[in-house]
């Protein structure tokens, strides 16, 4: 990946609402796609917990832009569905979420995410998932 | 479900992450919650669409108290997965999610989301969930 | 669908491995498919209920005859990607399972299928899928 | 694992419906279990590729059977649900799965099944799975 690229990628991820969730670049590469949060009062469900969706939000997310590295300027990638499991509540300062690219079709890419809360320092595995995207040329993708 | 009960389920519903996004309940039945997003810029994706994370969080959380209806006061309600397909992408005013249980089990629970955009007074179905739930008590999760 | 067209799907649905399962065709329409199976010794899984696999099995293949339904001659159907959910056991004398097209688009398509047990005359909803399917041209999927 | 309960383990695995399908056991260790399909005519889908269905039933199956290697004699494993996504279409000469629980959770226990085709001796990734597994008492799941 050139640098322009990985400026353009490491921008482009951080606007609309996963600007709004707080989420954070912090490492890119062919294929692969690293984000951070800060847990803050506003990302818990009703017992204290990080909420499912933010956890949900940043595996799709991340995943999305595992798949983006891999394709050109023309294209978009969206996502068709995605599958999410639980492990364990989610609670600390931050959340690491690690996504690569598994499946790297010419249309149909499949990327996988994991979640991990930081407490003290300690990484715990708290969620996994499997995102199904499709690349799209810029094109066909007009919103007005 | 008494008058008392439907109070607390609405107000709960309400808080952290979901009321950071915007989500309000529309309707509340025995195994069954409506719920309804104004959507704004902050809910948007790089391409101008409502972001994935958006519906999978209305979808989780819609689902998760389509099922806490059918439990009591001692329990709580904990995502073990959810799977969500996205059919189209989603423009308009308002979302829609409509979810129901469709097996209620003692302990493990599963709902089905259907999330619809509101564009004009149109009806559209975007996206549909599939959730699964654990009922725990109360007492079980502490999250100090 | 014309009466060749329908003859062609009913016959095409039973080969292979479904054939080898004892899977059979109950009724198609336009972006429908409702299959059954005689349950026998065969289906049964260590605490003998029938194998979440056969359920799965039959689940992911009428969900992909939905979809069929929907194609011209010149597509074929595979499958991207499913999901499924098991509520109850599967015991009794026949499986039944209704699948129906939920997103047609022209190249990814979503079915979801439902399977349901029939012990004595009753039927009871075992299981529920959600099928995701892509058509691709009859010329691109060669085997040799 | 002791060598009674491997013995145990490994004749469990084929019966019923996957002693049908063809599967065989290549190894076993705590919470990992890996299985081998000769391919054969009866496995194929309407194209000649090994049907979806053949495929998650070896994932859903031997997913489970990774849990089985963590539960006392006196525990069953039931699915709860899985999703499986389809990398590529399955050909060759045998089909190797191998499963290995991510979440070892007291109840609740989650496996990751990959499958790879092996075709004049290379393998390739075809399909990865996730699965949902619950871990009931033996005496609670009477079939009769």
């Amino acid at each position: 990946m050139n640098t322009e690229r990985f400026e353009f990628l490491k921008k482009d991820y951080v606007q609309g609402f996963p600007e709004d969730c707080g989420f954070e670049v912090d490492k890119i590469n062919y294929g692969y796609f690293e984000s951070r949060l800060k847990i803050g009062p506003k990302h818990s469900q009703q017992d204290g917990f990080v909420h499912a969706g933010v956890i949900a939000t940043m595996a799709d997310h991340t995943g999305g832009y595992a798949a983006y590295t891999t394709v050109s300027e023309n294209e978009r990638i969206l996502t068709i569905e995605f599958k999410i499991n639980y492990f364990k509540p989610a609670l600390g300062e931050f959340l690491v979420c690690r996504s690569k690219v598994i499946n790297n079709g010419k249309t149909i890419k499949v990327s996988e995410s994991e979640v991990f809360s930081i407490s003290a320092g300690q990484e715990k595995l708290v969620s996994k998932a499997m995102v199904t995207l499709i690349a799209v040329s810029a094109d066909s993708i007009k919103t007005t």
